[in-house]
């Protein structure tokens, strides 16, 4: 009996998990089924099962939020989740667990709270509530007052040329698509002003630049994220405003002349030595294919990073654990990465790739959870061009056995942190949750333990785990 | 051009729609879409998007939740739900909106709070939070105290025989299965100890029961819901516990005799006269075709009913909402129904099928939505067995166009409310939301607002909408 082999021999639990396994077998009625999917049915029942009756994820998940907290790259909060991953890795059995040494940025916050306060005729003067993005540059502790110049694109603002801009205070305030189907596809058609708006104003002579939040919702909540850094230094302070806020900005600007006064006063510290946290089971039979799940380590300061991506680190850990538990022996290495500075640098990313790059390793598969700790919907799929359809039909051939859970495996997407390995040939996987609620909390201090929730988080877990073992079992040819 | 016919020559917001899909069409790659599926696509696409843009359900709600709050049937709250939407549906453009009379039984809970002590050996004396169960006779004023008998099924009560049992406190203590991929389905396996549990207890001579909270999730909240009340007087007082609770409570008991107090002092007042409240938009063609959406109006009085079932109540009337502002003429008579009384009695819904069934009315096709304001996943379908086939394939023909959203239709399932009218001989069908987080909340303090998202609650509108459309525009033939 195939399902015999998998299991250690020695191990009391794996002989209470055979039998179960082989009892429930003989309970089922006559199919078409081959043993092999029979089999594999079995052991998927049995990795949603074992994960939903002795997983952790969810009690790491509350150290990592609660105990840690929100741990952007370089801070102390950072470092202790880099040893807290560790030590858990070093207490499930793996077989090797160690640390990659990766040199982030250290952007932090000012000590003071931003403040931003508006000024037109509409509204008189009152308080606004503004969140400096990462990595923008402060206004000095004198802040600084101008008026505000609203656009809706990158594009519009080049269009009305320097003299309109310079000396302004941009306001970036172009809606996320709430027609999207997909939050994300929303975000993707929006995020280019958080990224790319405060340096384009910059270069025109703007002073500070406001970015409406990144949410379809309407509520006070202001949205952090990273902005890129201008080389050249065409840098100037850029701070997030509420979706509600950003309504009444974009009404007082319709009455009237509108002037913002906003202080920020972050700034980037010395670059600090950090690490990616790496565990693996070696693989039995192709040591030398290696399986990635993953997710980043590092979160934005405000919040606790619970699904972002806290919630990624701790299913990626959890699918060690559960094979471990069910006492599966891959046949291909199964690696988990906790990637450091995916949300202001990627530096964790891009380093795990060189290096693999140069130990000419070989990633079959990298599966990154990066969408949230909600019920999973499926998976989607990258590869490169020659080798996607390969790729792509050898899983579906075996994806009927996910369907049961309501996964469904999908064309485009991948993650962040696994997207540099993509040169390797292997394929590249982002685990798709359900979108909806996502963008409520998504860089905000909202982000916090109590928005996850357990069965949620441990099916993501799940089904993360029984796509390794389609993959490892199977390979992709 | 088909399109231009559903909608109204004189309304310009339809011709705004109508250009939209025009161009929309235009826009799109040739395919081997019929120009039905085509002119479908765009309507159903047309009914999310004006759901999201100019929906009023997550505002009902609101109202509903906060304004109104948790409304048993028989009390104010629920006066207040039948006027609040019965003035709603007034003023979204109907064809007829009536209160259709349904006499109610008046269960309230006692004035003080339900009080409960443990007293072991294990713990000592201490509190232990309780919640009567809907129907729940009282202790009287001075409560009562028993020992306490653990069993995990009715079956097993009734093993033990009457002299084990008389004069005890049973305490049923079978947990929901963890490993149900389906929380409905653990609900399944395990209320029946809630709703027939004290009546068994009492005819074995029990002094009261106390039930482990239908939950998934160990927490400190108690979830009441509706006992049987016996007919010749067998009822004993019974309270729910939490489940972390019911795991305490075990643990002392299987360390040493176990007494618990309980008080609790709800009881039935007298009959209240209330409502089903309806409206519809007439059939321009086959008015005889019934096609009903609705939701119980009814909630447990401690939460606010905010999933259970305010989202399926203020959804169904999105339904008939939306149909208007997309300017729909339906061919057959869209119903929406607000039952009364689903929680602990289903007098309305009894009621509705009475009534309707002596006016020879026909149900084409009813739709309930009882299983919280979450991302819809599907609907379940069921029939009588002569026609469930027919119906099931009809549907599925042009179940194609609501793939895109994420929807599947499934064999089984229906809604309490409608399932009295299944001997009509049409459709009847549930929403299936996505059901992991529903036990956090159902019948609890928790279920309140906040919990529910916006963009999940309308797209489970606009997913009962679609169907709606397709029903009528096709039939079921």
């Amino acid at each position: 009996m195939k399902l015999y082999k998998i299991f250690s021999e020695k191990d009391a639990y794996c002989w209470f998990v055979m039998m179960f396994l082989l009892s429930a077998h003989i309970g089922l009625p006559a199919q078409s089924n081959t043993a092999d999917e029979d089999a594999d049915a079995f052991i998927i029942k049995s990795i949603f099962e074992t994960t939903y009756s002795e997983g952790q994820a969810y009690e790491w998940l509350h150290f990592l939020t609660k105990k840690i907290g929100g741990r952007l790259a370089g801070s102390p909060q950072a470092a202790a989740a880099v040893e807290y991953t560790r030590q858990i890795m070093d207490t499930i059995g793996l077989d090797k667990v160690w640390l990659q040494p990766v040199t982030v940025p250290h952007w932090v916050r000012g000590d003071d709270d931003e403040v931003s306060i508006i000024n037109s005729a509409l509204v008189g003067t009152k308080p606004l509530k503004a969140l400096a993005l990462g990595n923008s540059v402060g206004t000095g502790p004198t802040g600084l007052s101008a008026e505000v110049l609203e656009v809706t694109s990158i594009d519009a603002l080049k269009a009305l040329g320097r003299a309109a801009v310079t000396g302004k205070i941009v306001f970036f305030n172009r809606p996320m698509d709430r027609m999207q189907m997909s939050s994300f596809a929303a975000y993707g058609g929006a995020v280019d002003q958080r990224g790319a708006g405060q340096v384009a104003a910059a270069k025109l002579g703007a002073v500070a630049a406001l970015v409406r939040s990144m949410t379809t919702e309407y509520d006070d909540i202001p949205h952090t994220g990273s902005t890129q850094v201008d080389p050249d230094g065409f840098n100037i302070p850029v701070a997030a405003i509420s979706t509600n806020d950003a309504n009444m900005l974009s009404r007082t600007i319709a009455y009237g002349k509108t002037h913002i006064y906003i202080k920020t006063t972050g700034e980037f510290l010395s670059e600090k030595q950090s690490y990616n946290v790496i565990g693996e089971i070696t693989g039995s039979r192709f040591p030398d294919e290696i399986i990635l799940i993953g997710g980043h380590l590092d979160s934005w300061d405000v919040g606790e990073g619970a699904h972002d991506d806290g919630a990624g680190c701790v299913q990626s850990i959890q699918v060690l654990h559960t094979l471990k538990q069910i006492g599966y022996k891959p046949l291909r290495t199964i690696r988990c990465v906790m990637f450091m500075n995916e949300e202001n640098g990627l530096r964790g990313g891009t380093q795990y790739a060189e290096e693999s790059n140069l130990k000419k390793e070989f990633h079959l598969a990298a599966i990154e959870s990066d969408g949230g700790g909600f019920t999973p919907r499926g998976f989607g799929c990258s590869a490169v061009t020659e080798s996607f359809d390969t790729y792509f039909k050898s899983l579906s051939a075996h994806w009927g056995l996910l369907q049961p859970y309501g996964l469904s495996l999908n064309v485009g997407g991948s993650g962040a942190d696994i997207n540099p390995l993509k040169s390797q040939g292997g394929l590249l996987m982002g685990l798709r949750p359900d979108s909806h609620r996502y963008f409520n909390y998504h860089h905000t201090a909202a982000d916090i333990f109590e928005t996850v929730n357990k069965r949620e988080l441990e099916m993501g877990a799940s089904a993360m785990t029984s796509v390794v073992y389609l993959i490892d079992k199977y390979g992709l040819k």
